[in-house]
């Protein structure tokens, strides 16, 4: 069912034929046609739907329709829903709601589980913690096999994953982890200290969600317990939204290289006020910056005038510097990122780079000589210090490109914002120093 | 255990030291252990390794070192570490290997596999099929959970995933797919065709990997079935292989936005030349198409001559129109890549960046004004002529930066390269156009 069909439907009352075809549907497909809807046909289609397909398809719409809903369902058949949600798509929704849907949801939950909301609600952005979710299961060691598995069989309808289960002791500290799959593969006697892992993967509550991101690749993992900084189990982080912290990461980086903040929300939900807010100080401090090449070309005012041909030239060199840097700073960038390269590599990088800006350099310096001298007829020494200007441009560029971000990296700094954005304005004002230092000797200005 | 502990080790010789603390590795750990060795002495700790871990930490290690072993071992010792490896990691490894060495391998395998490996080999780079494993379980509709349970556990030992079963007809038709925890906590006695979902998600061999990845994110997958074109079941693939699609995905949009065509070796494993080969030409194109700017100025020379001073401000307003413009192409290349935005956005995107370009442009060229005007004491006309330009500059740099990604789309070119390197040199000319017309026309030139 398309969102044209579905709104034929509404129009016609046909709430049967509604139903019948939901149920054919998967339930992120349903929560996209909710999103299209006015709010109190949203909320109609909504309550066609069977209660546990609701509370999924309900996690699946964006904030603003969850919101729309909150507002319009009673008291009662929201804190069905919410208390339904897993609990990391609980914390997600409650993130976004105003403050009174919020008191409406903690009035309905009991004490332990206000108090569960309110310690995950302050767990800091982009941490483990905020990425978590209570729901899995957990083992003790001398559980048989047969005992774990009939543990997964009465409980474990509502937890998100039950691929991975983790061993606690009574001090709820992490022993080992055991997969479904070995479970299900075991002899159903044995003990589960003999088939857990003990060499396994975790991450603590505030370790950074970037970091948890990586390990998830390396290791190649579908799950990852959160412990304290006591060792005890608190949570699990799962695979799916890893993939979305990797995207959020990479749009990030996208969006610092640009010169932009970042923002969680789609382009098209954002107002233009709040893009331009996004973008308005990155361009204001670059504009300003950009005032050190005006003030190199100020200072060779008097070689400009005595030849201005050489004003024809200033495009093609910053535009090639600032092309060849951020070509070098986003290879860097994007391997500092992948985790390919670290701190000890400068060396390697810088030499790489300086002999990459040789190969690249001389030949375009070479095509760029011809076509000034031979083709636009210009004066031999005019064609010398473009060409010239031109090999010196790039060298610099890709070393200032694959330096910056590095050391960038090295003072914490995000590589991507420090220097993406900086590249162009540094590059120009040293092809500029050198054309002009270039021009004064070679044209005797 | 680290790198120096193990080289330590390594100089005295003392093997079971070294097997020992290998045993509480992972095997992630030891490749890359390995891949830092010398080739005999990778070849000497892997001989160390257990059969079962050996196996898996060959997959893990990077082509070179692949292809160092493999050189190094006896035939027989090749033939047993390749059979032992899943499909996909076996594709991988053959793709990356030299001709005598793939022939060695297909000399010692059965008709039947020799006839699947070429036909994995031949599926193209970037598709579904080239993505997929055979390792799988399928089961029977008629089968009881009990019985698929049996299997599972006879020979779910060598497949990479067991937690989704894939139900086939005689035909080998894809009809449904059952996960392990329904069969786990459905009643054994039941029909599989009872507990089987058959609204499930699948994709053909030739689909492109980013739709692919687009699927798992979507709809939070951990595999996904791949049929031919007629429905026949001939793979999976999971999601350890998304993540690593989705990486590479962005690395090549941050490539193509750099001007630079990618490549799948890490930054450091990658020749100067080669590099060099991947971002040449675009540094060539570039160079060549900035003379557009040139040839403007040159038509301006003589404003040039009688005003000097408008040279100094033509980095800034080069600058500020680059950035602006790559904010906007860098947004919408982004959110076409995330999917949130389509052609049928075209008018809200322009109309919303026309806004944000007003509400930057205006602030930012009074900023400019009063910079030139008060405090650098120039002439009323220039900071006028500057100030005026930067404006229409502004204004025009965010609307190409957003129309030219979606128009690539519209055409099916990647926006990431049709758009980002051309922004700066559409910018750079549209900007001296205005700023000599408006010099033209204020400073009656």
């Amino acid at each position: 069912m398309n969102i044209d069909e579905l709104k034929l439907l509404l129009e016609q009352k046909n709430y049967t034929e509604i139903s019948k075809r939901l149920k054919n549907m998967q339930e992120v497909d349903i929560a996209e046609l909710l999103d299209e809807l006015e709010h109190k046909d949203a909320l109609l289609v909504f309550r066609l739907l069977p209660k546990d397909t609701a509370v999924n398809v309900f996690a699946y719409l964006s904030p603003q329709k969850q919101g729309e809903i909150s507002m319009l369902a009673n008291e009662d058949e929201l804190s069905n829903i919410v208390n339904a949600l897993y609990f990391d798509d609980k914390i997600d929704f409650l993130e976004e709601m105003p403050a009174h849907i919020v008191k409406k949801i903690l009035r309905n939950s009991t004490e332990t589980e206000r108090h569960l909301i309110n310690q995950f609600l302050n767990y800091p952005d982009n941490s483990a913690g905020s990425l978590m979710t209570i729901e899995f299961i957990d083992l003790k060691k001398h559980m048989t096999v047969k005992e774990a598995l009939e543990k997964i069989r009465r409980i474990g309808m509502n937890k998100e994953t039950i691929y991975t289960c983790y061993v606690i002791d009574s001090q709820r500290k992490l022993e080992g982890i055991v997969s479904l799959k070995d479970l299900v593969l075991a002899d159903p006697e044995q003990k589960i200290e003999d088939i857990m892992q003990t060499d396994f993967v975790s991450v603590k509550t505030l370790d950074d969600q970037e970091e948890v991101a990586a390990l998830f690749k390396k290791y190649d993992l579908l799950a990852v317990p959160v412990v304290d900084n006591e060792n005890r189990l608190v949570g699990i982080i799962t695979i799916d939204d890893i993939v979305d912290v990797m995207e959020e990461e990479a749009t990030e980086d996208f969006y610092h290289m640009a010169a932009m903040q970042t923002s969680e929300k789609p382009y098209l939900a954002t107002s233009a006020f709040e893009l331009a807010k996004q973008r308005f100080i990155w361009l204001l401090l670059l504009m300003v910056s950009s005032t050190i090449s005006g003030a190199i070309i100020h200072k060779y005012e008097y070689a400009l005038q005595s030849a201005v041909a050489l004003a024809i030239f200033m495009p093609m060199l910053m535009d090639t510097g600032g092309n060849a840097g951020s070509q070098s700073s986003t290879v860097v960038i994007r391997s500092i990122a992948l985790g390919e390269i670290s701190f000890k590599d400068t060396l390697k990088i810088i030499w790489k780079e300086f002999s990459v800006s040789i190969i690249v350099g001389i030949p375009l310096a070479l095509v760029n000589f011809l076509r000034i001298y031979f083709i636009e007829k210009y004066d031999m020494r005019i064609a010398i210090t473009v060409s010239g200007t031109l090999v010196i441009t790039v060298i610099f560029a890709k070393l200032v490109g694959s330096i910056l971000p590095i050391v960038a990296k090295k003072v914490d700094i995000d590589p991507a914002i420090m220097a993406a954005p900086l590249i162009t304005t540094i590059v120009d004002a040293i092809s500029l120093m050198f054309y002009f230092s270039f021009a004064h000797v070679v044209l005797g200005l």
